[in-house]
């Protein structure tokens, strides 16, 4: 294997594979990254017991001005690699296998000489089958994960809520993510629906997802195989394992009538939030007080060792009973943050029943829960 | 205690003396910001155990937009004061000592009350004399800073070196730092000289000094007094501990003959030997090896798992005997960075003594001295 070609458009695709690739790996040959090169381009793959990324540079690509003497494989360790590359003094450099899987990575007057691994050793993807498929766009599928992916459970003791939770049914693709504290549930319209799917991604894989789905107005495809759900753009394919297990039925956590009802702009009631969990922060429940009265709405944070925070917070419509309820403000800010600059109703029974927040805009299906902390 | 300000002024300097401010400190008073108010404006006070920060927001700043309703003074726990006041809604804020040293903090909406400290209990900062007195411009004495203050030991064995060490003569003003494994001294001249000084300034405290002295066209007086030194501009009063202590003699430590020399680029040089250590930092040794003959200079770098890598170097001349030396990358790295973008001239006694690097350029006092490792 023998290659020389432009060094940006090479680093850009070993950026990505690398997402897929730990350093803490128990299985050496996933500290490395695959390289393939066939008279059609070149391919590199990472994987982690998670996920597996792989990205395809074809010989077509112009930037990337490939030259290709002898096609091959070969796998190098790729926290190494990717550094000498960045390091490398000209734009472009080339890369030869030598005998002993021994690898040169020259550029300039430059000239490394790295040892490499047996590309056969190296695991194989799952196979792609075409069935059951569906196509977004990148700028959907990323707001989607955004939107919920924040609420899932960091604790492995409920491993099916470290998920988020999709179910395809004929014309909408429904997200849910819950820690059992708070949930947030995310439904958008499809046009073009595959048979149904009901999966549950696991929410370190989406956060990569996400980062890796640069180009938003690319479309993804996405395929669900038996225990793999694949994400395909035009130069990646992005491979997450699924989580087993029943998830929990949410529908019935959400509740449908309320006796206190308050409108907020979203940035504003951000900025108090995160005034009044500076002091919160440091308690020992780290919890805030909301105050609903018919003519005012005032926020309360305390800390015995520092101070209090008290504010008077501005909002566009308030109706219903009276109400005294606390609540933990890092539930909060995520939950606002996860609708941006928007308006918003929170809705609530009481104050031991956890409350919902909505935009006010009609039909956007979009619903989060928080529940209450109980201070008495 | 009250008044009315602009929030991104008092912002301002409080990001400045929270320098001088440790959380870690054993004197819990320490651990805030001293806030007097005068009719004159606004002084702000952090201090540790080696340096003590002073700065003074004039009510005659018009940015500042100070309304004073009383004078007096507090002590405020900065890491959260500083947190309440980047998070306040408007533009101004009001601060005002109420009973039993409470704070209110006010703006818009937004009402803190926090606990305060008595400021009598504050310590005293050392007394100015006026004596010993020089000036320099900002970016004269931070560039001196940068030229010698990575050469500092990062070890308390031998406490004295942690401290560069500055001689005032007639004419000129000499910084030296070293470890015991690299040197790095630079002369520049002085117009106005106050009376000679010979001190000892810790390394950690020049370097907070040059991250608070951000305005370059400003002029430093600087201040020797018993065990302290202050450096003093318009609105910030930088108090440093001095080391105490005999500093080596360091001149008998620099070579005057040599026999071999190289001159290099400063950038390409530099970015050859981030390459090389690429692969020096994963062996045992971390050395790199320059191989200097009649008609080529390479270096070399390697680590038994990872790989090799060797570079024929760029450079303008060379003169004198065949050399293979070893080195430790890290201490060179340093080295070129402080000299920045230039030429230097590079000589050699032999593969176990000390060499020197100094500009090409005539006229430049800067020398810097590495050890090399004896490899057999």
């Amino acid at each position: 294997m023998k290659v020389t070609l432009n060094r940006a458009s090479f680093m850009q695709e070993l950026q990505t594979v690398q997402r897929a690739i730990s350093s803490k790996t128990t299985i050496p040959i996933l500290t490395g990254v695959k390289i393939t090169l066939t008279q059609e381009g070149l391919t590199l793959t990472g994987s982690n017991a998670d996920i597996s990324i792989e990205t395809f540079l074809s010989v077509e690509n112009e930037k990337a001005n490939m030259q290709i003497e002898s096609t091959g494989s070969i796998v190098l360790q790729a926290r190494f690699f990717s550094e000498i590359i960045r390091r490398l003094p000209e734009e472009t450099f080339t890369l030869e296998v030598l005998e002993n899987k021994q690898v040169a990575i020259t550029s300039g007057k430059a000239n490394f000489i790295v040892n490499g691994l047996d590309a056969d050793n190296y695991p194989h993807l799952p196979v792609v089958e075409s069935h059951n498929q569906m196509k977004l766009p990148v700028h959907v599928l990323t707001k989607l994960i955004n939107e919920t992916v924040f609420a899932v459970s960091q604790h492995e003791s409920r491993p099916i809520l470290t998920g988020v939770h999709f179910i395809l049914s004929d014309n909408s693709l429904l997200a849910v993510a819950t820690d059992s504290h708070r949930l947030s549930q995310r439904v958008i319209p499809v046009e073009q629906a595959a048979d149904h799917f009901d999966i549950v991604i696991p929410g370190k894989s989406l956060i990569e997802l996400s980062r890796s789905l640069t180009n938003e107005e690319e479309i993804v495809e996405i395929s669900i195989m038996e225990n793999q759900v694949l994400f395909k753009t035009e130069t990646m394919y992005f491979y997450s394992r699924l989580l087993e297990g029943n998830y929990p039925d949410t529908n019935r956590l959400i509740p449908s009538s309320f006796n206190t009802e308050v409108e907020f702009s979203v940035p504003s009631f951000l900025a108090a939030i995160e005034r009044a969990s500076l002091l919160s922060h440091e308690g020992r429940n780290n919890i805030v007080r909301l105050s609903i009265r018919p003519d005012a709405v005032v926020l309360y944070g305390n800390s015995p060792e520092i101070g209090k925070v008290e504010e008077s917070l501005s909002y566009t419509a308030s109706s219903g009973d009276p109400l005294d309820i606390s609540f933990n403000p890092d539930y909060m800010k995520a939950a606002l943050r996860a609708f941006g600059d928007m308006s918003i109703k929170v809705k609530f029974i009481s104050a031991i029943r956890p409350f919902t927040l909505e935009p006010t805009e009609d039909g956007v299906q979009f619903i989060q829960l928080i529940t209450p902390v109980r201070t008495n």
